[in-house]
């Protein structure tokens, strides 16, 4: 028993929402998170919203998001780290609870993307990078990580085909997710004639930008313990950071020492060791992120990565299962979202809720994401 | 003696900061910091980058104010709550060494504004209101309190004269105030020949666009006994919000239930009344804003603000000064670094050390923040 659970997870389907605008969408992953915990509004002492900037006309959504949600006057605000930041969020409400501020929580992360042109979307994301000494010469997102996937193939002899196998893996969960973006498994041939991107990334290689929300309910022991008869734990939190700038970096760029460092601190705050881990869901923003986080998460020894999905050691029925919902590169990745969206398939997996695409005994869950370009790095582990 | 302390502040010059860039003027309070509590940088456990968006290229700045200050690998994130961000950082901060994450943290607030034109930070500003159903219909800030300010005239018979004192009281402390956007002050009769922006509120009833930035360290009560030997304690720490859209909001117009509902909560955590403050930074946006203030925090009946300037009551030697450092209408408003900004003035004060501007006795200090047009409010008590 820990001292913070969660009661409740809620999550809308992820993709192109032209139907939703930012709030609705926050209201779809919400409403599910009320029900799947059996509470109601009148319950959540305080909300945060966690949603990265820019993508949205709507500035401070917090305040938009709480009214449209019926949470005031209950305090909100919103807490945002690139891609981590809905598992800053939870980071941040375990600590409001835990020092008795609150005794529920509503975490919500959502995103609506898709308004805005995938060029506009790759200039804003380059801006989540250094504006002063990098973005203004062209660094994007698919730019940044090539070049650690480049670091990967000549430091360790990763190859093309072997990235290839994270989308083949996680779409072919997507099928199974309705709640995925892409709903259509692919093969390795396809990945590898997909239009390159950043070379060696290939369109497939690559998570889409996406609209979507998700929602996670956290509650103090007590309240747990009288609202619940299946919470999930949060035993471990591990958020660290590194020089946004690449430049400001030191080591190879063969792994992220962001995501060492946060995991560390989660697996110690846990009591846990990677071996220990039954289920994961890393941050796969690209193929080559997903071979990356089972090196520095402790899954695989340094250039051994793509051996697990080789192996199927990350697929369901193997090791440790990974990103057995699909994933970004399935799912989509609506970046608020993202950090809450693993949150809720793991939640539903400690459960023993996920159906077909159950993982046998799961008692150990752990989430990881990367922000930005890797200034942050946020590792989360439960336990059902 | 509280669980969470104050062991240093720092504050850069706030204004039109064309010598210095969104990292550097965050270094320049956060050194001023560090120096005042005479740790290093190796001390500090987690930053938190306090800062309203879309005003500065730079998205998700945590990132590169972290690495600008030395902070990596220590954990960073970004919050935002319109203009009440950093008081938001303070009370985050609060529950993440609370809750014993880490002992000692950096809030630093800081905003880059005036490389935009006014009209695009006013487009801005209004949408830090609701996107949807407001901010197209052209409501910006000042139009926004123009309309309490209508209220508060129509109802109470507030004059265009008393709102004037505001400015008479806030710019006259900004002249012996060095880190001032404005040193010069101003007359009645300036003010109420000063140019219109929004009926009734005329240029000098308006703060400033302003760049700068602010920096609280605080830390757990045993780091506190190690390290400080004139801690300023954080006694109550209130945070609500209000619907985003004034449609969504019940109740005449004349006062924010938000203040209400925030300063009810942090009187209650430091069991103090009103009559027990002796000295308030409240957010004096507008001259209407200080007005409502000193009624919804309790330092005046409802319609009775006025009066208190009339009196003197709120100036330097009175019952209660308010914004004895100048204000944001003095100091200027660098969104983001406006709380910490209040915090910083003080701690100063309930240290004993603000010179020429020293309040006697000074020994509960209380700063009062609303977040854009009120969807957030956060209300935080000190004690020397």
């Amino acid at each position: 028993m820990g001292r913070v659970g969660i009661i409740g997870v809620g999550h809308s389907r992820f993709g192109k929402r032209s139907d939703a605008s930012l709030r609705e969408l926050a209201f779809e992953a919400y409403r599910e998170a009320l029900d799947d915990a059996e509470i109601d509004t009148s319950d959540i002492d305080a909300s945060l919203v966690c949603s990265a900037t820019h993508y949205d006309k709507q500035r401070s959504p917090a305040g938009v998001v709480a009214e449209y949600l019926g949470l005031n006057p209950a305090p909100t605000f919103n807490v945002e780290a690139a891609c981590a930041s809905s598992a800053v969020g939870l980071r941040t409400a375990w600590a409001l609870v835990n020092s008795r501020l609150h005794d529920i929580v509503a975490i919500v992360g959502v995103q609506k993307m898709t308004e805005l042109s995938s060029d506009e979307i790759q200039e804003l994301m380059g801006r989540a990078g250094d504006v002063m000494w990098e973005s203004p010469f062209g660094t994007t997102m698919p730019a940044y990580y090539a070049m650690y996937a480049n670091a990967h193939m000549a430091r360790y002899g990763t190859t093309q085909e072997q990235m290839a196998l994270v989308p083949v893996k996680n779409r072919k969960y997507g099928t199974k997710n309705p709640k995925a973006m892409f709903q259509k498994p692919v093969e390795i041939e396809e990945v590898l004639k997909s239009r390159m991107v950043s070379y060696p990334l290939k369109l497939y290689d690559c998570c889409a930008n996406a609209d979507g929300a998700a929602c996670i309910l956290v509650a103090s022991r007590n309240k747990v313990q009288k609202l619940s008869d299946r919470p999930v734990w949060i035993a471990g939190l591990g958020l660290a950071s590194s020089p946004m700038s690449l430049a400001g970096r030191t080591g190879p760029m063969t792994s992220f020492q962001v995501t060492k460092n946060a995991a560390k601190e989660a697996y110690k705050m846990a009591r846990v060791l990677p071996r220990d881990v039954d289920i994961a869901e890393v941050h796969d923003s690209f193929s080559i992120t997903e071979i990356l986080n089972y090196e520095d998460l402790g899954f695989a020894r340094p250039g051994t990565g793509a051996k697990l999905l080789e192996r199927e050691e990350t697929d369901l029925g193997g090791r440790i299962p990974v990103n057995i919902d699909g994933g970004l590169i399935a799912k989509g990745h609506p970046v608020g979202a993202t950090g809450a969206g693993q949150i809720t398939a793991l939640v539903k997996q400690l459960r023993g809720e996920a159906g077909d695409l159950q993982v046998d005994n799961a008692k150990v869950g752990l989430a990881q994401n990367i922000g930005g370009i890797g200034m942050y790095a946020a590792v989360t582990i439960l336990r059902g």
